[in-house]
């Protein structure tokens, strides 16, 4: 059973208490539970981590090498995570990275992710379902998927 | 049975023979099949349009007024086509940018769009999945979805 | 009776339902027959036209070589519009560019018009009257008028 | 009687001597004579004020609180003036920037004015009649004015 | 008793009315009774000088180069105020500048103010009472002053 | 009796023996003892952290949302705390960033703070009182204070 | 027989009337005339178009996919068309970028074409016999082609 | 006989008491006395002007079309003196401008004078013997001076 | 018989041997020999001249104001031959600047040539041949040359 | 026995793993044991650390203050280790910046290191040798040393 | 007797032909027998000198150490000599950089010397008497002169 | 026996006497037969160069192709050799820029090397010492040399 990892960066365990008018009232823990429950459904298993350390998520990801596909929300990171993009280029993972919010229509700082050239796509801006969409992109991109561009 | 467009702009006509190696093999009358085709199971109808002239876009948007729901694949429209986004910001419609290629590991100048900011989301990446994951997310954030971030 | 063209790009066919807080409510048919119900009354005719497409607005002007005013609304080819630029830059009118709103109070990519250098000069911000002034400028400026600087 | 300020910024006392081939024969005091007649025809009084020291003009502005429309041709400040700029933000008139020349079409220093940005609107590049144009327009603005947009 | 100034600059003799929501609405005459109100308690005396203009800020200075302490509030000559760099470059009294509003939670242009570079510290977004938070830090810095780093 | 946090960042816990020709002889230990007993005079309680990890202040500010105040010296994170920058912007506190030395006059990658566009204010350049300061403008600004602008 | 295209974008059917004393006096006809005559003349057939529009090019290149070389003279396409570029990238002809003007020693913005990157070469300044160079080279450069360098 | 003008800007009254080690010993009024004795001597008058004021320059400027020569050492308006530039333009005398101290060896900010372009050229770093250098050109380059160049 | 001068810059002597992916295997002495005997053949001569040192391109430059054209290739004196530049304004030839790499398409700093401003025209990327056509362009825009835009 | 650090940063615990084309196939262990190995030949002990945490690697240097030289891969904090620059700054010992590639032959933002400035020197691109001539560096630098710059 | 020396940089030798509207007709000759007579009077020995090759004058000024006085017109090296730079830094003369034409009036690159830094001043603009007042400025400056400044 | 070039480019010739307290008081022939003395005795031989003229180190690096090594102290070509860049990326040599001082330290155009992209590798900032590591470098990384990533 090929294992995803879910990566949340540093302040999204708040998610439901932060700023609900940007980011939504559903919690880190309900989003965990539903990406773990669809991928079950399609027989993959997800491995969840969270950390408001940047070089603690590198540690994580560097002992996780055998995972398939990685769903990762930097959060903030976004603009300041280069240690962690050398980590990301480094992993041979399906990787896509997610954001809630529409980066690109908010604070200047905030349209360019220095990560974003090491991933393999971004899906953002479409609220907490932008994990889903990745864990179905991912079953798709893997050896055995078999979509549209399969 | 609400409206979905499926709008790709300049040189996408030519998706399947265009650099096969980033762009994938699929022809865009595939892609539309398969969107129209999944839509069509959830009781959803989109109406496809490719155009080389930014104005025609313009022009085809400023017509269907009555859409709810947008598929934009702006080629590089997203980096001139300023005029597109004057008429986007104006459109009701749930709007999604969808690009193949990861376009923040490519050149420079395409990993900044003009078009971002007034969307809603954006899906880039994935290959022409990513249009099938567009339409996911629209039906989703439709009134009458009811997903995680419902 | 001395020829003044008055020319609007793209997205303006939808002044009066297009964003009214920023545009108002009066529609493009209604600000065409004011100026040319204007006009009329002081000798001059008015000939209308909009495009959303850059390149049909060059082939009306390079058509119209014999008009002797131009009133130009760019709309967001104030940004792209470097063909319009060259084709404007080559062309003997009076010529004026006209915008709505006040460009230099919204974004950054809207305070500086590719255009403005190679015309006569600009009023904007006035609302649907800045057209109206315009024609009163140009008025005074053809080689029979007679204003204050004249 | 509503009353109308007409602020000329430094160096324009020298209007009519000063570069004609850029801004006409025209004198300041021929300018404000034609301003003051016309606005009288309409029922409007125009007070003049000329001064090549921005923290004059401020002073100036701020015991006119009462004004209801102001025209400012602010010469240079348009580079400099950024008290002006805090000055007239604070400002409740009708405010209309005025330039004699095409600012646009000249140094690349004088294409971003600092004030546009809290002003109601700008005339530029028509001359001497570019003040009469911004009279014209307030006068329509005014609560009582009843214009195109009003 | 050593002397200190107390100097605020264009459009701030109109504290109180100008933009209570980010000013406040006390005006300047009730903050310079309440510093020199403070210093008289402490032995200190207070001298006050408003001016809109620059010139004349930098001439008071340059006559008071007795003066042991300076609290300024430059306005917008934190923008364009170079000549009063100099003269405050030139100034051996502990100086502080001080805003009202934070500075750095405004509009660009007000992040970076050119005097900061030649003060001594900067007290910005505590409302008027950062003026008395200076004269604090100033009774404290004076030779006689005896606080925590001195 | 309302919780202030006195949170320094990285580098900090040398203070006293870090360039003490810029940061002054005082350790922290000194400072945050002051600062806890000067609070202590007005009913206040102040809760000390420092550290060197970005993420640890992050994790220390999500576990105290109750704190009423908040005077952070980010240290070097002024520069790269694009993290700890959301999640101060989520937080309730009154917030003052405060700088030992006076950050405007140093290398000119100091003088521009990624936090300060999120707190209420700064203070820069007043050395180990700028603490102090800062918890007399807190206890100032809280529902219960009472100062010149309260 | 191998086909070349020779293609004109915005404004240059105005050719021999457009600034005259930068463009010269030749019209577009007589250089299509004269292109096609000396291609006849070594075995070559020259297909000729011109269009104001960027997408009508993008359409023809795309119908054109036999052609084996193409001399192409943007005009203001080579500020901003971006789509065009794309279409080129794809194209496997010989491609040669012609300026009948020295766009160096013209205003800045006209230094950097979009489209000289995805072109095999660039022939600028040397009048309206650029385009009989060009296809002197495309000639040499074809795989019948003998040249110095082949 | 020709006159001549030497004006000083902002803070250079100070001279002599403004860092020496710098700007020398020589006060303001030393220099005046050297340079209009040394004039005397070829017989051209010099007249002297300071002031801390841009506006009151201007106006100074303005009164004195007459001048012939114009020594100008403009303190830190060559930083911010847009609106003196406009005046110095529209000025017909030799204008040469004068710095005391090597304005290219000092802060980033001073290595480019807005006022440069409108003068006939620049003395600078050469201590107050620039302005008497200063008058020897001019001496040189009036109609009736005859030197190596004339 | 008019003379053609034929330079070439650094490094170019090792044409054959440099980068013979880029820069093809014919060596500098049979480009020379190439474009002597077809110059010959029109009764044209040409000089050649190659030197790694910027300084003996100028005298040799200097030396040769007799020349009627130059066939320039600067190699990497693009990016620093500002003298060069200099000397190149001052000569009378008609002149051309050869690359035979597509310059536009390599590294970012190879896009902008510093002497292309001061040159008739260029032509870049077309290998070896580049030296022939611009003998071509050259013949053809003497005075005796009667080309198409003769 | 002078003790040197040996410290490494984030994701150098993966080298021989990593990019072996870029970084090798020698491990981080291998180094440290090759460098200790050396070191005690010339009589000096090098203790060695590695951290994906930048404040852990300040809180271990913080705590090395005795330590006499260091050599330091700071992986990609070169581009963000802000807050271990100020450490750095701080630290008494010898310092050389190591990195195993060629830093300035990669990608535009790898070139320009944020701790170089307060380093003693640096060695780059020498593969893992690089480390090995750091430590050769520091013993002859220090006080005992007696190099060829002794 | 103290040497000055007078160089000249590249295309200098040509002063008197080239440009003469910018330069003047006096030749590199006359200016330099000029300023040696002007030298002799006053007891001072000038030795000239002009390369076209920067390491020349470099070659040329370390072999002249014993020069008191350098009067240097750096032609286009103020653009690129930053080889000359490093040799000017380490030259113990008085050193005046000198430009005939005002360098400040003319195009963009040319408004700022890289060798300005590392000299005493810089006389520009005031034709060939330039140099004149560059020999009186160091005959004034040495340690046996006595001006104003002395 | 391969042979090794030690190439010290403009101004180096001076090292003993320029900046002691920057480069030190070695002087180039004492490293020269420092380096050269150091390699004769593990079997390589050094021929030395040095020019103040960027070209003839061109000149003599395209007459040793059959170096195997070279060591270059680039001085101030650092900044402004784009010919010497093309020169060296053309040379296939193990390269090492040597910089005595640390560049990163110092002006900010010192931290940018033009030359690093196309070298093997860098030492900077360790003194003269920098040229005997670089040896032990390239000594290593010949095919014979056997070192820790050999």
């Amino acid at each position: 059973m090929p294992d995803i990892l879910l990566i949340n960066g540093p302040n999204l365990g708040r998610l439901g208490q932060r700023k609900p008018e940007i980011y939504g009232s559903v919690t880190l823990a309900e989003i965990e539970r539903c990406v773990q429950s669809s991928a079950a459904g399609v027989g993959l298993s997800v491995d969840c981590f969270q950390s408001d350390v940047e070089g603690e998520i590198i540690r994580y990801l560097n002992g996780r090498r055998d995972a398939q596909g990685l769903i990762l929300n930097p959060g903030a990171l976004m603009m300041s995570g280069w240690c962690l993009r050398d980590c990301l280029e480094d992993c041979a993972a399906i990787k896509i990275e997610v954001h809630i919010s529409n980066i690109f229509a908010r604070e200047q700082f905030r349209t360019q992710s220095v990560l974003a050239g090491v991933m393999n796509g971004m899906i953002a801006g479409l609220g907490a379902r932008s994990y889903q969409l990745a864990l179905t992109a991912i079953r798709d991109m893997l050896p055995e998927g078999r979509g549209l561009a399969g």
